[in-house]
C-alpha cells in the first residue's frame, strides 16, 4: 500500500442532538446518551428502503473533532489507566476518526430517522448505516 | 450539511489473503471465510498497544471494488430477493464502501496479526481497528 494513498468520504447525512459538545458527551451510548435526529440527505433516499421502525442497525459517523495523529491514549481520559494504543479502544482520537454506533431505530419521518441512545454530539456527519448481523 | 464536503482517510494497512477476487469470496466471513494476515503499515505501531491473541476485534476496511453510485441492490445477488436500499444491507457497493468485519486475533508478528474468518479479499485496504464492546 502506498503510504500517500487517500480516500474520499462523502457525508450522507448528520446528526442533530441535544449533546453540544464532545466534553460533556457519554463515552458510549449505554452510558446515558440521549436519542437524536439522523437527517438523510434526501439525495439517498433510495438508500432507506427496507429500514423501518424497531430496527437495530450501526451508524457510522465522522468524529470530526478526533485528533488525526494520537496513537495511545489512557482509555476513558482516567490518568490511572495505562497508555493503550488507540486501535484497542474507542477513542475518538485515532488516524480515521470513524465512529460506530450502535443504536435502534426508534421513529422515520421522510429521510429523518430518530435513533438512539447515541453519544455523537450535534452536527456529528454521516457516513454510513449498515445492518446489526445476527 | 454541504454536499460537496469530502473526508480524506488514509491506509493504516492491508489484508493479505488467499481470496484473490469479490466474485468467489463468501458474503460472510462466517460463511466458510478463510484467516488472512493483516499488515498494518509500521508507521501504526504503537496504535496497536494492548492488542492481544484472543482478542476480538472489528476490521475496518476499503471495499476498493465497491461501486458507489448504488443505492438498491437484491440482497445476496439473488434475483428473487426484493430491491433494498443498500443502507438496509451489508453491500459492498454504497456510497461510502466501509467494510466491517468482525475477526479474531490468531496470531501477532510484528505489525503483522493473523485473524480471521475473514471474506474481504488479497490487497483490501485497512482503514482501522476497533474492540468489540461487550
Amino acid at each position: 500500500m502506498d503510504s500517500s494513498t487517500r480516500f474520499h468520504l462523502r457525508p450522507i447525512g448528520g446528526i442533530r442532538s441535544t449533546l453540544r459538545s464532545r466534553k460533556n458527551a457519554p463515552r458510549q451510548g449505554s452510558e446515558g446518551a440521549p436519542d437524536a435526529w439522523l437527517e438523510v440527505d434526501p439525495e439517498f433516499a433510495d438508500a432507506l428502503l427496507g429500514i423501518a421502525v424497531g430496527d437495530e442497525i450501526l451508524v457510522l459517523t465522522w468524529l470530526h473533532e478526533g485528533v488525526r495523529d494520537v496513537l495511545q491514549v489512557r482509555p476513558r481520559r482516567d490518568p490511572k489507566n495505562p497508555l493503550t494504543g488507540v486501535f484497542a479502544t474507542r477513542s475518538p482520537d485515532r488516524p480515521n476518526p470513524i465512529g460506530l454506533h450502535p443504536v435502534t431505530v426508534l421513529g422515520i419521518d421522510g429521510t429523518k430517522l430518530r435513533i438512539g441512545p447515541i453519544e455523537a454530539i450535534d452536527g456529528t456527519p454521516v457516513i454510513d448505516l449498515k445492518p446489526v448481523l445476527r
